[in-house]
Order: C-alpha cells, then structure tokens, then sequence
C-alpha cells in the first residue's frame, strides 16, 4: 500500500469512516496514480479501513496493475452499483464530493450506510506538498514567470484581448510545451472591472491597464499568476494599483505556519477596505493549488482552516470597479516552517507598456 | 414561463415531484438559456411544481435577467446550501443526477426530504428534438462530412496519428468555426484494436487499417461520425468490415418509433455474434446526442427506452481485435415517423487509401 493511500487509512480510522469511495480524476490519480477519463462511466476506488481497496471499471477501459488495489472490470450491460454494493463492508462511509449525485442516490438505495462527506479528508493529505511536490510547484511558475516576460512586449495599443490571449498560447507551447492549466485570461481597460472577463475582441486603447491571469503545467502540477500592466495618464487604475500591490505583498509577508487562513484574507482585505475600496475586492484572497488549479483550501473570509507546512496557495487580491477597470496582483507561495517560499519573481512594481 | 420549463413543469406533476434542482451546465443551458462557468461555486435553479423558479448564482458572475427565474446572489462568505434550504419548498426533490454529491449531502443535511434523481425527466424532454434543433444536428454533421472528405489526402503510409489529429482541428477550424466536440480518435493498424485509444507518435505502415472517429458543433449542437479506411492485402480486417458495415446498415434500415432501443442493439449485435465476433463488440451500439456528444438515451443490451419522434444517437458498431486491429463505422440518425434521418453521407464502402 503506498504512503498516501496509508496516509488516507490513517485519516478514516481517526474520523471513524469504515469506508471511502474515490471517484475524482484528480484524487484517483494522486492516491493511486489511475488517470482515465471515463466520461459519464462509473470509475470508483472503494478503500475499506483494512486498507483492502478495489477500483471498478468500465471494461472499455484499462487500469494499470498496482498492489495498491484488485481492479473489478464491468461490461456497459452490467450495473457497476449492484458490483459495488456487494463489495462495501462498512456501515459509515465516505463518499468522494466531486461524485456524481445520481450515482450516490443510487448506491444509497442499494447499499444501506450513512454516507458522509469524505473528501475533506483527502484534502488535509493532498494540500501538504511533499518536497518533490514543491520542487513541480516551482518549476511550473518558473516557466510561468518566463511566459510574463514574453508577452510583455506584445502588450501594445491597438492589440486585441485575443490576440494576447493566442499568442499565450503559443508562449506557452513553446516554454511549458503542453497546455494552459486554465484559460488565460486578458482583460483591457473597463473589462477589469469584471474579474472572470472572457477574452474578445476588445481593442487596447491608450491609457487602459491591462489585466493577465494564467498559469501552465509542469509535471502535471499548476501555476497562476496575474500582473497587471498600466499606462500612464489614468489616475484611478495608479491608485487602486498601490493599494492592491500592498495588499499582495502584506499578506505574502504574513503567513505563518498555524495562522487560520481567514486571518491571511483579513491583511489583505484590511487593507483595501481601510483604502475605502472593500465592496470592490468581490472574491476570496486566494485558493490551494497543486495538480488542480483550484484546491482546497479557500483563502476567504469564512475559512478556518490552519495554514500548513507545504501548503500551496494563491495570493490575489483584487479591485474592480465596474464600467471603469480593475486591478489584480497574483503569485503562489508555499507555507514553510523555514520561511514562505513565493514562487513568482516576475516583477510587481508598476509596469508601464511602450 | 418558457415552453421547455413548462414541460418539465408537467413532467414534475406526472411523477409527483414537488422540487427540481437543476445543476448541470447543458441543463441549464437547455432549459433556461444559462451559460455560466462557475467551477466549484454552486450554481442551482430550483424549480418548485407551482411554477416558481429561483437561480442560485454565485455574486462574481452574472445571470441574464429573464421572466423565467428569480436570481439570487450569494458571496464567496455566505452558505448558498442554506439559502437553498431557505427557498426549497417541496417534500419530494429530484435532483440533477450530475450535481456534486457533496452538494447533494450537505443539502440533505440542511433540508429534511425525500431526495430522488431528477435528471431523467429532463432526459425524456432533451431526447426529442424538435424542427430547429434537428435543423443544426444536420448542419453540424454536413460539415463533419466535409472535414472527413478533406482528411482523406492526408492518409498515407508514413503519417503519425497525432499529425492526423492535428491536421482535423486545424480541418475544422476552417470549417466549422470552432472546437471539436470531443478529441477526435485516430487510430493506425493496431491500435484501432482499443476502441478508446489516445493518438500518439504511431506511425502509418503499409496493411494498416484507420479508424477516425470525429465531430464539431453547429450552433452548440454536436456531430460525431466515424469511418474505417483500409489498405489492401489485410483479410482480416477486410473480413470485419463487411461485418460491421452490415451491422450498421442493418441497424439504421431497422429503426422505428416505439422501438425500445435495445431491440436496436440487438439487430447490430447478432450479425456480429453470428459472425462469431461476438465477444469482440465490447460497446453499446450507440448513444444520445444534441447539445451534449452523450446525452440519454444509450442504445444498449439493457436500455428499454422506446425510439422516439425526433430523438438522435449514434449507431456504431464496431469490433476490436487486441493487438491486430479494430473496424467501427458511425452514423448519427434521427428517428422520425416520416421515415428515419440519416446525418452522415460521407461514403461507407470500404475505402482504400493511395
């Protein structure tokens, strides 16, 4: 049994679970390696607290051969929650969150248990890097870094939200030689205001700021970071500019192993609220990432949760004026006893285009 | 109220459903015209059975006013769980079968109900096509057809599948306009023996068989069609050929309304199981098609849905043979009671490459 799956058997015994079912690509792939799309095909790792584990799959499809657990191959005509059913010893288990409702009210017809949610347990494995982990981590946003410094010369007036966006692509092809880990997103002028603007046809004007959220894989781990890029001549944008940047940096400086991650929100959303511009900074200050671009834990208001040695997160503070434009500055960080590691070096001071 | 909610509406009061959460993006899509991304931030329509409809959207995205729904925004720092608890009023809820179990368990936490799948009666809705959503599934597989005529220069002996796929999307770039339904599969010689094979640096040799299964969009309708081209001096494959070309056509001649749909896989199966192949045709025959490439119903051994008016899917036989090769030969059809629609005319005869 490897050490994450142990890892996980040690969580269910200490959370009283019998059971867990994993269904999630992406905990699939980090607790057994197993990386098969299976479309709208039942694909499910049931680990029993005896650390027995058995992964159903459609027959279309191949699992590799591990001792981490007995694969259960089922045919299109057969009913893999029947199969499932009568493989389940407990009577408290632990269901995957990302699952699909509709199976889980049918295993809940077939299988009589109290099902809880489970995925929170594998979140408290999954948001601690181990140190090759984190060394992925690094590469990814150093190449991301690299991508930065080569659209900065693209960044010119008359381009389109497109045109930047396309040529990311490229960029990214041919440093990270693989795909985006999201879509880019690239932002002129009052789109900035919105802060989940999709790329059109918008032309940069003269004066508009210019907002670039993106990120990459390496190893199959993610990177995301956001600069955004000024002009001179638009007061507004410099102003909201310096306070956003000081929230970034006051918040990276603050992070300590134990501090709740609510409190990390609370420097920066401080900051920016003092500055008269809080109901601006609509989203939480960051999230966990790691082979998702988007993993627990929220850095927002409500979370509670500890900040950990090798978590991964976010730190992106944001102001958005609707109709006007926004401001946005992002980097990783790692919690380390040691120190916080910031894995982004493109520069954060004010950047003017040509 | 829009005519589709209205029918959903009846269909609540047929199986005695008082709720109906909506969840999934192309129901959404379907029923209310929304199409917002929110990734892991709920978003939910309620449907009560007196018609009253409120949309749970997350406060950094925007929902299109409409007469249809009330929207309800929430922030990163409130529980959208308990503000659904709040508005849901029926005892008996049928929910979205791909909604997040996670979901699905802390709402059956905060809001005490019979919880049941819902996503079936939607399914009965979605199935039948009417004139203008038949109108784009025949456009989108008329310009499948003349990607695959244009591919049809590229095959030569020499040529690596992934140059095949790259050459189809730059393909349907020019003609569709857009993205591919789904990674179009393009399998050589041997490969074409794993029905779900990933292309890969395979290079074409002298015999080999090609499998090419594709599609794109019209209007955000899919299309998907697959065809086999052969070379000469391979009797084996030549031989499944004509076994799995008679099973299609055989299959298509016997559709009828108020057929069940395994009555379907089964005219396709037995020719293939007289043949003796039999155990070689490890897939269903074929499956639901509209805004999503699989939508219900599967034409499968176990599917008892009967053929409805308007009702589209796939009809794809197919035998593999590990580590020798594969043949399978798709269409998509529309069951209609003025006679059945066939979508694609690219020619099934066997076609030999240069």
């Amino acid at each position: 049994m490897n050490r994450r799956l142990e890892l996980l058997k040690k969580k269910m015994q200490e959370n009283a679970l019998d059971t867990c079912i994993i269904t999630d690509f992406y905990q699939l792939k980090y607790f057994i390696g197993c990386e098969i799309h299976t479309g709208e095909r039942l694909l499910a790792l049931v680990l029993e607290k005896s650390g027995e584990a058995t992964l159903f799959v459609n027959a279309l499809f191949h699992a590799k051969e591990s001792k981490d657990y007995k694969a259960v191959y089922y045919h299109d005509s057969e009913d893999p929650i029947a199969l499932m059913a009568n493989t389940i010893q407990g009577k408290r288990v632990g269901i995957d969150d990302s699952w699909n409702a509709g199976f889980l009210l049918r295993l809940m017809s077939a299988y009589s248990a109290e099902y809880v949610r489970g995925s929170f347990l594998m979140a408290e494995i999954r948001c601690q890097k181990d140190e090759e982990e984190q060394r992925c981590m690094i590469e990814a946003s150093r190449l991301n870094d690299e991508v930065m410094r080569r659209i900065r010369p693209y960044l010119k007036v008359g381009v389109t939200e497109m045109e930047i966006y396309d040529r990311l692509i490229t960029l990214f092809k041919e440093v990270s030689h693989g795909p985006v880990s999201f879509e880019p997103i690239v932002a002129f002028g009052k789109n900035g205001g919105d802060p989940h603007h999709e790329s059109d046809d918008t032309v940069l004007q003269k004066g508009e700021a210019i907002i670039i959220d993106m990120g990459c894989y390496y190893n199959g781990y993610c990177s995301d970071m956001t600069r955004t890029f000024l002009q001179h001549g638009n007061e507004e944008i410099e102003k909201i500019y310096d306070i956003v940047l000081k929230a970034n940096t006051e918040a990276e400086k603050a992070i300590r192993i134990g501090m709740p991650l609510k409190d990390e929100d609370k420097v920066a959303r401080d900051i920016i609220t003092e500055a008269g511009y809080g109901p601006y900074f609509t989203h939480r200050l960051g999230h966990g990432i790691g082979i998702e671009v988007h993993e627990p834990y929220d850095v927002s208001e409500s979370d509670e949760v500890l900040v950990q040695e090798g978590m991964c997160f976010s730190c992106e503070p944001g102001i958005y004026l609707p109709e006007v434009g926004g401001v946005r500055i992002e980097d990783l960080v790692i919690a380390r006893a040691d120190g916080t590691v910031i894995l982004n070096h493109y520069p954060k001071e004010k950047q003017y285009i040509d």
